[in-house]
This record gives C-alpha cells, sequence and structure tokens, in this order.
C-alpha cells in the first residue's frame, strides 16, 4: 500500500490547508485584563456560506486509532471551515489532501496544536491517538447539504515509521 | 465586603447568561465516523452584530488568582457572544451579571467545562485559579466598539468559604 510521511505541524506547512491553533502560530499578541492575561489573537476565522448559516460550538469525542491506519476516504464541507482543537495533550493526526485524486499530506499535532480546515478542504475524519479524546469543533450548522464524501482509488497508509519524530512520547498536560 | 456565593456551574442556572460548553449540557449527541466518535452537537451558536463581524477562535492565557477575588468592575460585549474554554481540567470561576447594579453570580466551572456569554452579557474577566491556564475563546472579531466597562458602587468579595465544595481536589487531566 502507498504510504504517506507523516509531517510535523506547522503553520507554513499547512497553510494550504487553512490555519494552526496554538499559541505558537499567533501573528497578534496582545496583553489584556489589566496584564493578567494574553490574547493569542484570532489564530483562525470561521467561515460560513450559504443561506442561514451559524458557527457553532461543539464537543467531538473521538476513540483512538492504532496506527498503522489505511486511509480509504475524504471529506469536505462545501459551506463551512471546521477547526478541531483538543481539550488534552496527547498527539492527533491530520490528513488533507487538494483533490481526492491527489496524494494526502498528513500531519502530526501534538501539545495541544488544533487545526481549522478552510472551507470546502478535503480531509479525513477525526484521527485521535492513544486514549479517548475530546475536541472542540467550531463549524457552520445550518441548512444545506454540507458534507461530501469521497472514496479513494487506492488507499494510503499511515505507519509509524512515517513520522517525523517518535510519537508516544507526549504525555505532557499543559 | 459584601460577599458572593459561589454556585456549581449547571445548563439551567447558566441559562440567563448563556450556554455551558460539556458533554454533559449536550442536547442532541450523534455517532459519527462510522462509529468510532460521538459529536455533542451545537452546545453554543456564536453572535455576530454590526457590519463587517466574523466568527474568530483565539487563545487566552490567563494567570491565575488567588483567592479571596474582590470583584469591582464588570464588561460586556455589546456585538457579540463571547465563548471560554478551559484547555486544561483546573477550576475556575465564571462571575456574570443582569447588570453592573444587580448581585453578580458566581459560578465554579471544572472538570473542563466551558461557557459561551450571550451577546451583550456582564461577566467579569477571566478568573483562572491554581496554575496558568489556556482557554480557546471564540467570539466577533470586527470593527466597531465592542468592550464596554462597568466600575460597581460597591465590590463584591469571592471567597473560598463561599464554595459549594472544596475547589482544589481537581487535578484530573482528560
Amino acid at each position: 500500500m502507498r504510504r504517506l510521511p507523516i509531517e510535523a505541524l506547522t503553520p507554513e506547512a499547512f497553510a494550504p490547508f487553512g490555519e494552526v491553533i496554538s499559541p505558537d502560530a499567533a501573528r497578534e499578541v496582545w496583553q489584556i485584563n489589566a496584564g493578567t492575561a494574553q490574547r493569542f489573537h484570532a489564530l483562525a476565522l470561521a467561515e460560513s456560506a450559504g443561506e442561514g448559516g451559524r458557527i457553532g460550538i461543539s464537543l467531538f469525542r473521538a476513540e483512538p486509532r492504532a496506527l498503522p491506519i489505511a486511509i480509504t476516504m475524504l471529506e469536505r464541507h462545501p459551506l463551512g471551515s471546521q477547526a478541531f482543537v483538543p481539550l488534552h495533550a496527547r498527539p492527533w493526526l491530520v490528513v488533507v489532501a487538494a483533490s481526492p485524486e491527489a496524494a494526502p499530506r498528513a500531519f502530526l499535532a501534538r501539545d495541544g496544536a488544533g487545526v481549522n480546515f478552510r472551507r470546502g478542504t478535503w480531509h479525513h475524519p477525526l484521527l485521535a491517538l492513544e486514549a479517548t479524546g475530546d475536541f472542540l469543533v467550531v463549524d457552520r450548522i445550518g441548512p444545506g447539504d454540507n458534507c461530501e464524501e469521497a472514496a479513494l482509488a487506492q488507499p494510503w497508509l499511515l505507519a509509524l515509521e512515517q513520522a517525523p519524530e517518535p510519537i508516544h512520547d507526549t504525555a505532557n498536560f499543559r
């Protein structure tokens, strides 16, 4: 099976698909609340197209996957962006593609980093690792068909030895 | 100084001010991703009023406060809702009021629970406890004056002995 390299998740590498949601990715940081807090401002902006859409806040509770993982399908949301932010600091995997025909790219998110998929970005459903994990989700809620799925002509394999660094050493909670 | 009782944060008690963001508060739970995940759907909907507003995703990093805390001011955002979701499971405090003249209400959020302040809700700036903590923030980003502050005629005191249960026993990360 064709193997996908697993890349480190950086704002630059992920830019074609959306934004990384982490303090490190901030372009603007403000002191607020009389200096007792910092605002890492506008890490991502939510998108909603079509009539009647609202931006909602939901939670996903995802069972962990064990590597190797076969990537056999992708989905996209034509009417809105979708952000996932882990409510834990375990690593997880983000798989995106320019199209169902293109080679996907896989990113290892760690230390609590989240992502925002730009509207219409092809991506794999949530890939939690190690333990059941909760993720905050910010996406469009409203009428219209906002999910397309595509089966891949040939699967891609995500394997541990493709990772840029050891995955299973990140039990640091913040 | 006048003392505020500290209430447990429940969706019902918080309903006049907004929504609680936690799996327990969900009204709709769906199986998704071929049964490998649950979606706790639409725990809150973001609001943006006025021209040119977008819903953004930011992070706040807040220094912890030590009880007792004097509540001397409140603020509100007339153009949009504002959600705070801790990226940790330490307790934190939510202070809201019907108006700057009304007695505020204080809620103890724990086990990772977040809140969404409805547009225009008077609230105190973020009150982290125990350690510096990151919070995901979903609020309106755009033109217009979206912050009003009000000094209180007399302060209110938030004290440990007002809490509904011991605060400092919740080091359980999820």
